[in-house]
């Protein structure tokens, strides 16, 4: 399983792991694969700092990714205190009335109250880049399109290649016009952010309209073998999953000391048709697992939600409590309708053994049927 | 590009070609498919009738199949003006300014008034059930699910298997507990009546949880050869493709004596983002090209669709209207977000000489890339 794009990088699969978790992240670069690590939760940058020392020192050498979250537009921006001023009373209202009808506990006296995601400000998304070119980063992704002019030439320079994630032809048009390296074609059936037009059409609709200006690699709907294969059938140079890492051993943020955290015990029990694509978690349409938090935003007598950041701010405490409050029937997770196969905790390495499997035996079908 | 099923079938080509013409039909048949004519139009057994007989003549002795819109659930059923009564007073006040708003013209004083698509009711669909059993048809499919369980007997008595359209994997089950022979499965990107789960997801899934009981035909999203390998690496046995024939040649309904019809200039000038999924159509949700007509039932002061089978009862003038109008911006077309691809008028048989040629060009890819 061997592409273009995947020997540019020197890895043995095409296939790259965006998460969260550096244990994740560290383990698919072990394992064969780009393990990406999705820096939007480090509000301080020392932290982002010492873990990228860490994956520097847990990757057998191998190479690895960041994925940022930074618009293109810079927006106007200021304190969390002034964003705060922005959201009108009837949010807050909603959500602490909500968090009380759902039975999620308050936070202890002892908690910190989060502030935010900072990372979706343009500010802390630059300082992430700063930090994560003082280490060694094979690839710097940026989850909401192309990153600033600057930005790109800047890791132009060091000799890191770009990828953005596009939901529709014209975005992955504009985002090589950037400069972009690799268009991440992210299908509608995709976890997080994503657009109207589903993986079957998008991935080789993207193939076809950037030819060789850029790579592509598929997002959305991935977490087999045989959609590996799927996707390079498509055009596309390799595959770019998340969701699928969620219910991997090495996965334990949110977790308790033992056993899966609640929200892994949600996925593990969702089926295909358990999500929804709502704008309740950042502000843009986001694919999110369907629970009784998502359900109660989508009742008659519940706001708008906001555009972003001021969504995020807006549910960041909320999210918080609904974590601590570890019920599988509360969560606020970014998921994709591959949710349907994530049925069982298993290590990164037997994920991506299952993957390279499943692709060798869907390209033999494939040559029996011809 | 040979499978299990086309093998059964005696075709040369596992694709499966829905479409409300015989001529296309005929064709996709001819061309080593196989051509799977919607019988939803025909309110009259006699016209279906000889439009079978005209099947059986022109496809070479190949074999075709029909499709029909059978409910497995007998709705409680009158006349059309009984059903009229059912619709209350707003729906057709609002079809009739939207219609003056966008210019549609009224019916000539000849014109023969629709009465609505009778093709939905049971009686009717029977009928075409009975009528299909007395020509050859290789298959029988339904558009809505698993047929009653005495038409499934009906079909296996003479020999004919069934095939039932699935967007979940639960509907996929049911059908093959009800004897269905083969599962269409079809994802959200399809045109016509569709669920939420994509293709990259659903086919697979779908796949794995019928297992040898059925096989399964990929639908959604399909216009390529690449296409049609990724199906076959994701499991399915064949792929089954509708809106792709709509730019057809052949396809001369609702098309003036030259040139393409009004629908056929609409479906070329769309990108992949211009449908959207509604239940203005037939009251249940289903992906149409989106133009004026269906951006008016998304404003705040439409009504919303009524249950099947009131809601084409309701617009089924407003389709004949319409159609007349012959404005490309003003369009009633279910179609899928394939529709991007569809982008010149060609014969089927061109259509599907670039199938098996992509085909194998994936496949190729896909070996080097071993």
């Amino acid at each position: 399983m061997q592409t273009d794009l995947s020997k540019k990088f020197g890895i043995e699969y095409p296939i790259f792991g965006f998460t969260p978790s550096e244990h994740v992240a560290a383990a698919i670069s072990r394992a064969g694969g780009l393990g990406v690590l999705g820096c939007v939760r480090f509000n301080d940058p020392e932290e982002l700092d010492a873990v990228l020392t860490w994956m520097d020192e847990n990757t057998d050498g191998k190479p690895y990714g960041v994925d940022i979250v930074m618009p293109a537009k810079v927006p106007t921006e200021g304190t969390a205190v002034d964003l705060d001023s922005l959201i009108p009373a009837e949010h807050p209202a909603f959500v602490d009335r909500t968090l009380t009808e759902l039975g999620v506990p308050p936070l202890g006296d002892d908690a910190e109250h989060a502030t935010g995601v900072l990372g979706w400000l343009h500010s802390v998304a630059r300082s992430h880049v700063d930090v994560a070119l003082a280490h060694r980063p094979a690839l710097i992704a940026n989850a909401l399109g192309s990153p600033p002019k600057d930005v790109i030439d800047l890791a132009h320079e060091k000799g890191v290649p770009v990828a953005a994630l596009a939901g529709a032809v014209e975005h992955a048009k504009r985002h090589v016009e950037n400069g972009v390296d690799i268009v991440i074609a992210q299908g509608y059936e995709a976890g997080g952010h994503t657009g109207e037009v589903a993986s079957m059409v998008l991935w080789p609709e993207i193939v076809d309209a950037i030819g060789d200006s850029a790579a592509v690699l598929a997002a959305g709907g991935v977490g087999s073998g045989r959609q590996v294969a799927a996707a390079l059938a498509l055009g596309a140079s390799g595959v770019w999953m998340g969701s699928y890492w969620l219910t991997t051993s090495e996965y334990k943020l949110g977790s308790a000391a033992n056993g899966p955290s609640s929200i892994q015990r949600a996925l593990l029990g969702a089926s295909s048709s358990d999500t929804v694509r709502s704008r309740i978690y950042s502000g843009k349409p986001a694919r999110l697992l369907k629970t009784k938090w998502t359900e109660a935003w989508s009742k008659p007598d519940a706001p708008s939600p906001l555009p972003m950041p001021l969504q995020n701010i807006l549910v960041s405490e909320a999210h918080q409590r609904i974590s601590a409050g570890n019920d599988p029937e509360v969560v606020a997770m970014p998921v994709g309708q591959i949710v349907g196969r994530m049925n069982e905790i298993r290590p990164v390495a037997e994920v991506m053994a299952e993957l390279v499997d499943g692709y060798d035996k869907a390209v033999e079908k494939l040559n029996q049927a011809r």
